[in-house]
């Protein structure tokens, strides 16, 4: 392999390690950035640092935000035009951001960081649930949304949270799932036979 | 082009209308019968027209179906198993055939045969709405669920015949339609807004 | 499943059996027929009925091809314009369809109908090599081209067929294979080793 | 929108410029980078700076490669085992990289860093022809082979390259390029005519 040289080998190995991205993708970066003058790898260095520096998990809904201040609440857990009564449960930022993008959503969030992995030995502690349990209690919620995503690890994941959810609050909380059914352009001709038992049951 | 042969180029061009089915495949199509024997040709001929002699439209359901008897019900609305005060409407027999795989709807069909044109002049008539109606009267239907497709034609459609069973029935029957959400292996990050938005709505 | 229906199924199992169907598309052919009127279908299996009887094998060049007189030469072999003493050996017709339509070859062809299967037991009878041994004598060729596939199965009946005619006709006929390299729109960086060696061995 | 904080999204600006990445993947990155520790953002820091620094354009190449030492020969160019009478022309490092993967050639290359834009005004230059012209005066150059990908903007430079080398050199090089003809796994049935034309021209 021609590829001996150092810098290219290990800045390729990190590239690997992007969601998505395979070993000739990776290599096509390096390749890019050895062409960037210095001033633009200076450039994204500085973004780095500062990705560093301004990047705080928001103590109240877990999410990672970027914000000069930092330290505190973000930008969504610090608007006080948000009904904190109704919390929705997701994964990851990048759904939050999606279901924020529709608008419907005036309520609060809570950020798991990931779901369950299979064999989890500690799930509580590595789904963050004490400090979801808090800031129900803080926020006093009246309802939960859990929108993970519909494939067998999102729904062992919400099973999981509600089972916990009702040992703590037993019936004082209204808990419910985002809603299953045909998604948006789908032929019924085409759908499996769990999406349309659930459209079935979901009709209205 | 060397295919100026008449009969290679005429059963081409009538394969090419089949669903699906661009010109190269229909290509291979003729190539692949030239090469059957006349015994397979014959078998071919003969099952074309038994089609033709056992196909009949279902009086009932307006569904196409074989039979050697024939002029009567079919299968479905001759079993007095399935429950006639709870209808389904469907575009097509595939849809119906899907439906049916799940095993969970034991009530009865109506085929509209297709969604309506775009600017249909005669909808009523395109969707064979009177023989729903009378067929509604006879069973004494009291639920209706319009399972059309996910999309556009579907959806307008759709609202044509509620408004349709409306002005005819009144409140006298419940109608809904099928639950719209997530289908089955959605992840949240990939999801477009209007079924996200319909998710939201439909949580529970 | 619902589609116990005789002809339905028959007729599926049917059109399973053509090239590139799958069992969903099977079934849509099926009520796309079902759907049509007597008259169609009656054209439909006029045109099998003429296929049966308007389709010849060349005793020439082994293609299947339609004719009203038939018997004879296909339309190829009984054009004195082209040169029979340059023969091109292919798989199927359709791959003498595509030949012909760049327009570059004006000699004569040898279509084997199939490629040599993995065990043949009896190769020479399979590929008709005794009837092209008879052909290259009688029409003088001087020059063959075998216009396989590029791909195990091709290399294997081409190697076969070189043997064959190596050891038939020793020195007296040229006999060469379809270039390979870069095919139209190749990009170096997303090559293939094998393409990339012969597209270099065949550099000019 | 929800991502209005500047680093986040000036980051996902940067990685919208990587190739091949979209706003969503761009996106994923930047969510991807602000989980990792300060150490691992460090790290990446550190090569990128290493990137910086021991990145070095081979004068003899033009090719980028990496080095500790730097500012001499690449390691292809300082290989005395390679033939300096044979050149290949290619386009950009990875395409140099599948090339050497194959083992198949000997020699040495140079690096144009680009295809020749449409409408391009000073091609010599772009091209970095006079340092081609004296590396070949230098190695007395006997062979160059083109090795382009096989498109139009692939030909067109390489023809403009071509005839460069023919005003400069008249008859004292051979000059070639890659092979044309059907690449590995290449179907006849589905070819194109253009590789049909070259794989029929280049038979042997």
């Amino acid at each position: 392999m021609i590829m001996a040289d150092d810098t290219f080998q290990k800045l390729t190995e990190v590239f690997r390690k992007f969601p998505g991205i395979g070993p000739r993708q990776a290599n096509r970066f390096v390749f890019f950035l050895a062409g960037l003058s210095k001033d633009n790898i200076d450039q994204l260095k500085n973004l780095l640092t500062d990705l560093t520096n301004t990047t705080f998990r928001c103590p109240d809904c877990r999410r990672l935000f970027s914000s000069q201040a930092g330290g505190h609440l973000c930008r969504l857990c610090a608007d006080p035009a948000r009904d904190q009564s109704h919390l929705i449960i997701v994964e990851k930022e990048s759904d939050l951001d999606n279901l924020e993008k529709t608008g419907i959503f005036k309520g609060r969030y809570f950020v798991l960081g990931k779901l369950l992995p299979l064999f989890a030995t500690q799930p509580e502690q590595e789904l963050s649930l004490e400090i979801l349990k808090k800031k129900i209690k803080k926020d006093k919620v009246k309802e939960i949304t859990i929108a993970l995503s519909a494939n067998l690890d999102g729904d062992s994941t919400a099973n999981f949270i509600k089972n916990y959810l009702i040992k703590h609050f037993t019936n004082q909380i209204k808990i419910n799932f985002l809603g299953r059914g045909l998604s948006s352009g789908t032929e019924l001709e085409y759908s499996d036979p769990e999406t349309l038992k659930n459209a079935w049951e979901n009709r209205k």
